[in-house]
């Protein structure tokens, strides 16, 4: 066991870990992919809901912040002032939503998506009187078959719709692709980018997303911009996709052994409220470092289950680092981080934007 | 759409909505059960994280509560002095956490559990020179094989080292059994305590749980009082099983339909943020009241997919009910809940205990 190691000894379980070091490593990696490719980088903030991070994601040459929700983007304005360039990727809805996003557009440059007409006409009400217009990206629908408009002709008449639309301006396109997606993007954002430029309005941003694939980013060139979310802390998923190795992953959750009853098994303190039931398709819930022969097979709330092929060799005491499946969601349960620096804990940060469902 | 349904329209989205009516009925419905087979009831507050809640079960009748977590336990506490009788069912370790629980042991009457020599021997040293001594229950594994000592023998051999620590008292055992395991329990317990009454101590509680069988509790006649959790609100996951029907669910999360982006397809903005990926067996993330035909089939964090076997149906900007998977860990993600009364939203309650992992 390293000096490092027992370093972390003392911190009370379950606790999310944060490497500083690891996080820088990830930013540079994709920035300077990015400059590059000359494509510029727009981090989303649901991995870490950390300002501190989000000024690291900054300082390294990021051009603003990507957020899904109304209630994390005022979270991350709230804490620091330099995050003043937001992209919120989300159809915004409702009156208590709409009053919320017309007064974060007075205190940062703000840009919003839609799909559908409804959208955009609550958008442009809420909007008609403002001194400023808000920017409007229209949602495509590149192969994920989640949200956004299935034809690039459907893009077309949205971004019509948009820039006739009192107190909106049309600012392009913005799709979150499937796995390996870089040719759909760049097949349906060229046409759509063509169809619109044709009506005569341009076509200022054309942002991509995601994590999995954002080293072939360069593969759709149409595309203005990326928001890498996971790729700060990355994850067992991704190194289930070879996009990364344990080394590169930042966040980390620190649990005990609280019980060994078997000779294969063995209890830790962190359930699924610390690791989530997120599967991704994996086998187990999370990757016990330095112990491949365990698969964590069962979560309950504050049990996870850990089931050795042979011998368990865990005492009642021990504490584990265990890197999660999905580590976007693990932010979301705590309440705060300990951040490490050269292997120690040498700070305690609020997760700000934690819990912002709205 | 009724009258009730509209009252719930300006409520922004997503939400977990908690309807008092269910809480109480469902609350009498078990406690009313257990009155008649002589079995105390000690709820487990890590359903609602509710002190309000705890409050109706002790007044149904409740014995005390049982929390996880220290700090569920004194969140809880510190809400509402009449939480005074506590029940902590988690091997407890660790210099903070022991400090936390002498603290907490001065406030209210405590008991836990171990099931190991290194959890008693610490909490024997925490609690050697404390005013009176700590209630502590072995626990014993009856088939869910989770924590617990395998064998009744063991079970007494552990009874046998409490009694002898200094700082503990030895007050019985307890267990969480697997599903349909009432005969498990009685074989299992009526052993231990035989063993354990003949080495000369007393065995004054006798603890079982479980809300999927516990109108089968009174099959396990040696259990002298019941633990169950997820009865106070079901989920569809008691709903599949039999326990309960649709009416009989009293979390819902209301969300709004943010997209129809095909003819059989809609989003929502609630994805695993608000139901989380907690599927208990079963296929999709939760039910859709009144849509039968349509599998939530899909979450990413905050997108919610719903796919129906015919034409969706739905448009932007309408609002659902969904009854999740599991509602614990649905409370564990939202700071506030909305109660109802008769169908109306009457208060915002803080979710007091929501997060608490150490």
């Amino acid at each position: 066991m390293t000096q490092t190691t027992n370093a972390l000894q003392t911190l009370d379980t379950p606790a999310v870990l944060v490497d500083l070091d690891v996080v820088r490593r990830n930013i540079a990696r994709f920035q300077s992919y990015a400059d590059q490719i000359g494509m510029a980088v727009r981090p989303h903030i649901k991995t870490h809901k950390l300002p501190q991070i989000a000024l690291m994601q900054l300082e390294a040459g990021a051009v603003g912040i990507t957020c899904q929700k109304i209630s994390e983007a005022e979270a991350m304005v709230a804490a620091d002032s330099r995050l003043s360039d937001v992209l919120i990727t989300y159809n915004i809805l409702g009156a208590e939503k709409l009053a919320h996003l017309r007064d974060l557009a007075g205190r940062v440059r703000l840009t919003v998506v839609a799909d559908n007409a409804v959208v955009i006409d609550g958008l442009s009400a809420a909007f008609a009187d403002a001194t400023a217009p808000l920017r409007v990206l229209v949602e495509c629908n590149t192969g994920a078959d989640r949200c956004g408009v299935a034809t690039p002709q459907e893009a077309a008449a949205l971004a019509c719709r948009i820039a006739g639309a009192p107190g909106l301006q049309f600012q392009g396109l913005m799709t979150y692709p499937p796995a390996n997606g870089a040719a759909a993007v760049q097949a349906f954002m060229t046409q759509a980018k063509a169809l619109i430029e044709a009506s005569g309005l341009t076509v200022t941003v054309v942002s991509s997303g995601g994590t999995p694939s954002m080293m072939q980013a360069g593969d759709a060139p149409v595309a203005t911009e990326y928001r890498p979310g996971t790729y700060a802390y990355n994850d067992r998923s991704l190194v289930a996709r070879g996009a990364c190795d344990w080394d590169d992953c930042a966040l980390t959750v620190l649990a005990t052994v609280v019980s060994v009853p078997s000779a294969n098994r063995a209890i830790i303190d962190a359930g699924s409220k610390a690791l989530t039931s997120d599967l991704l398709g994996l086998t187990g819930y999370g990757h016990v470092l330095g112990r491949p022969d365990i698969v964590i097979d069962q979560l309950s709330e504050e049990h996870g289950r850990l089931i050795s092929s042979g011998p368990i060799r865990l005492a009642v005491g021990d504490k584990l680092r265990i890197v999660p499946n999905h580590a976007c969601v693990v932010s979301n349960l705590f309440d705060v981080v300990q951040v490490l620096e050269a292997g120690v804990a040498v700070a305690t940060w609020p997760v700000v934007a934690r819990g912002k469902v709205t």
